[in-house]
């Protein structure tokens, strides 16, 4: 199996596709649909994304200090990929994509109904790194759809569908089978 | 539709499961499996990774200041969670999962064979966080197996097969089925 190699670029499979909504000091919401994103620490529970800082939602996060991931299902992949690829300057994503903002519980910024995952997030540390600045989130709370809760307090990956990202081809992508559970190896003789 | 809050915890799906593969100034080669892990930017290209500081690949990146991201196929799934669960304090990793060591091209640190898809960073700053530190890694090179490569220099989801971890429920999932490609709403009428 020979292998090439290339200069510099992103590789990394599989990314997620989140929806952040955010909220300005307007009252105005909005949401962008985000790739370059994954968990930071543990505890206390940390969740970093990276924006663009031409990206209207950059302004109103930096500004607010707080944000929110809302994980869609597979079927809600065209309000993914239309807040993904429109402005907020231009559009109410909201209406635009057909969702429906509702309270959070510990932030201003709404969080999207129709996502069964939402994560609730307070700004501790921007990182400018180029392209894209870093937002290093702390999770504060978060929301399952009754429907989707398992073991008392997680999100069944079956029922949630969560949308993977493959940068290089861009295609979205649903989860597939289960192929083995953290730790099924213990114990087995190597 | 109702949604239940929680208090704070990690909820992210889907996030990687990639082998981390680093090297000692003692020549020690090691391999860490990492699901809090994502990218941060595109201009410079970087990739973040967090590590526990009690993890012996922890001090080894720390020294060399340099890894390399090896994202497995799910045939490789015993290894991955192998490589997750022991410790290179006590064991060859490489030998202790079959894995080959290959030479990378711009670091130290040995690439995995049996992967198809090996990206070589460099440690631009490390963040420490609480439970973990961030590893911000820029990308120096990649390497993908000549199997794979599609449109030049892109892999082929469906043949790199790559792995994704969902921490609620502990599961290592394949990726599905192409639901869309980025941009595929624009132009749509809203």
């Amino acid at each position: 199996m020979a292998k090439k190699v290339f200069p510099p670029a992103i590789v990394f499979n599989p990314a997620p596709a989140i929806m952040v909504s955010s909220q300005g000091k307007d009252g105005r919401a909005n949401i962008i649909t985000v790739s370059w994103a994954g968990v930071l620490c543990s505890d206390p529970p940390m969740i970093g994304i990276s924006i663009r800082p031409n990206r209207y939602s950059h302004g109103i996060v930096k500004e607010a200090m707080e944000f929110a991931l809302n994980f869609p299902s597979a079927s809600l992949i065209e309000a993914v990929d239309y807040c993904g690829s429109v402005s907020g300057k231009d559009v109410d994503k909201f209406a635009g994509a057909g969702l429906t903002p509702v309270p959070a519980s510990k932030i201003k910024a709404p969080i999207i109904k129709e996502c069964p995952i939402n994560v609730e997030c307070r700004v501790k540390q921007i990182i400018s790194l180029g392209s894209h600045d870093l937002f290093i989130g702390e999770v504060v709370a978060y929301h399952l759809d009754e429907e989707i809760i398992v073991k008392t307090n997680k999100a069944d990956a079956e029922k949630a569908e969560p949308v993977a990202y493959c940068p290089g081809t861009l295609e979205y992508r649903k989860l597939g089978s289960v192929i083995g559970t953290y730790g099924f190896t213990k114990g087995k003789a190597k």
